[in-house]
């Protein structure tokens, strides 16, 4: 019989059929082949300018010599520039389209894939998330800030294939992140502990869902997966904000993320997948809710391989059904670590 | 300037630029060619024994002579027989799979669209979802009963393109349904008045994105639209459950039903698309929030084009990306009636 599992933390059900053991069909799509792409090093001018880059010291912003490049969106849907204002409209609520969008090269080769690249330049590309944060969280009017990775064309990436990330700074915080604020506050006023330290402490505990760790790192596929082979990966160590991260800790998870990526190619192949790192917001909504944030949440990646289509079920419930369960997923990823 | 919009109802906001004019390219998808159709009249050995159908009374069940078919799904992810047992998995919640996974077969003709239908028989596809309603509401273990439509591969379509919906019955209330009971609950806790029926007065008399209205019912695309031409349908009377829906009212829910499709055909021709039917929960979860939901609650459909793919934008915050504005779209859409 399947089961109904609950996702603590965001309220979530997943209805998973454990007895299942058949791998889904995963979905492969072919790289376009681009004659000139605007991300490899040498065609900087076919960006614009650049917000900040890892550079060597000799070299001249916005031409080569870098490592990682931070460009702003040539297609922005949201603007820095202008006041963040509130209206009325009737009944409905209504802010400016105040925000920042911005791409993070993660490299000047032509790569498709992040954990292509050896773990020191891996770093170098989690060391710039958290200068981009902790630049961004200056600016008062940007509520939260999200980074994100859209790999292949069924996780909604747009037609340049070159290995980068999307940064979105959001003049409000997105309900899926006040419905995690909720749940592991919630936790924390109960228990006095923090839910997702107790949930490390469980996967390792049980082990079936672990994928492995590292001295810093745990990865697991969730209890409650929405996706086949869905991932998390979590600093041991509790921390609410990324902006906290050490380089020791940046040197660890470029390690982890090379390795969780191999095992997974190994496994099925690179399918297309999303990669969000979900953060603390950088202004708090006025609420009793979040007085504790610094103790009771706890950032996090998730990795979301999009290998079911989403269908009026999901659209409708926030429900989610998964034919595989995380620990037959958790098995395959560590049998191909 | 874009806007960044709150969906009151769900705390949802969702980045509109109004002033784009260009229409987003639309998926069309071929249908596949079918040698022979379990939906059809004279195949119903191809499916498991029907639970309901409407049907002439010289006719036998299982057998042709029937308008509307509703039979379980052949491969359920739910099953009805077993004891709604909740366990504790450490910090984790699970139910058993308990619930219901039926397909009501709109016609008995192999059509692909249900407005293709004359009202009459869309009326009896109406009248349907309110007797299964009704009677899985007897079952409280079933504490949600979920009908949706997936039109197309894009919108999660199986392979069989026979126009049918689809009905699953959860043993734990949705987090979406929760969201949109939490939003109607605190509205009326403050004002004393239905949400919902502020906002179909205040659709009917901004009209900038009204679709049209008939006798019974409203259509208007949503102020903080998701997707390209998503509208909304809800009965002008306020009644917080499906249940209650008159003989008189499914006549004119059919007519206008048929009216919308024809206007989405005429104007972009039909997308993927999902229809939701949000109705109030079987059983209210204990919490002081549901006890007015005879007033604050008020059923609606949801209809949602597939025209975008979602990024790990959405997936990572519950905000979307909308370059169409709603404005526009119930302009072309009226333009079509």
């Amino acid at each position: 019989m399947s089961e109904v599992r609950r996702d603590i933390v965001t309220d979530t059900w997943v209805i998973i059929d454990p007895d299942n053991t058949d791998i889904p069909e995963i979905p492969h799509e072919k790289p376009e082949i681009v004659q000139s792409c605007p991300f490899d090093e040498g065609n900087e001018s076919q960006t614009p300018p650049e917000i900040y880059a890892v550079r060597d010291s000799t070299s001249k912003p916005n031409g080569p010599g870098w490592k990682v490049r931070v460009v702003p969106n040539i297609n922005p849907i949201l603007r820095i520039e202008g006041e963040l204002k509130k209206f009325g409209m009737g009944v409905y609520d209504m802010v400016t389209g105040i925000g920042a969008n911005e791409v993070i090269i993660e490299t000047p080769r032509h790569l498709e894939n992040i954990f292509e690249l050896p773990p020191e330049d891996i770093r170098l590309v989690l060391q710039t998330y958290r200068t981009r944060i902790t630049d961004l969280h200056n600016d008062k009017r940007m509520r939260y800030i999200l980074i994100f990775k859209n790999h292949g064309h069924l996780a909604g990436s747009s037609t340049i294939a070159h290995t980068h990330s999307d940064l979105i700074a959001l003049p409000a915080t997105p309900v899926r992140i006040k419905l995690k604020l909720k749940g592991t506050f919630e936790y924390y006023s109960y228990k006095e502990r923090c839910l997702l330290c107790d949930i490390i402490q469980q996967e390792i505990e049980f082990g079936d869902r672990l994928v492995f760790q590292s001295d810093r790192f745990v990865v697991f596929t969730p209890y409650a997966s929405r996706f086949p082979f869905e991932m998390l990966i979590l600093p041991k160590n509790h921390s609410f904000s990324y902006k906290r991260i050490t380089d020791e800790e940046c040197n660890d998870l470029a390690y982890v993320l090379k390795k969780t990526f191999n095992s997974l190619d190994r496994t099925i192949g690179i399918p297309p997948y999303n990669l969000i790192l979900n953060d603390s917001p950088n202004l708090l909504p006025r609420s009793d809710y979040w007085t504790t944030i610094e103790q009771d949440f706890h950032w996090h990646i998730e990795i979301i391989p999009r290998i079911y289509r989403t269908t009026g079920f999901e659209l409708g419930t926030g429900f989610y059904i998964n034919r595989l369960s995380p620990e037959r997923a958790a098995a395959l990823l560590r049998a191909n670590l």
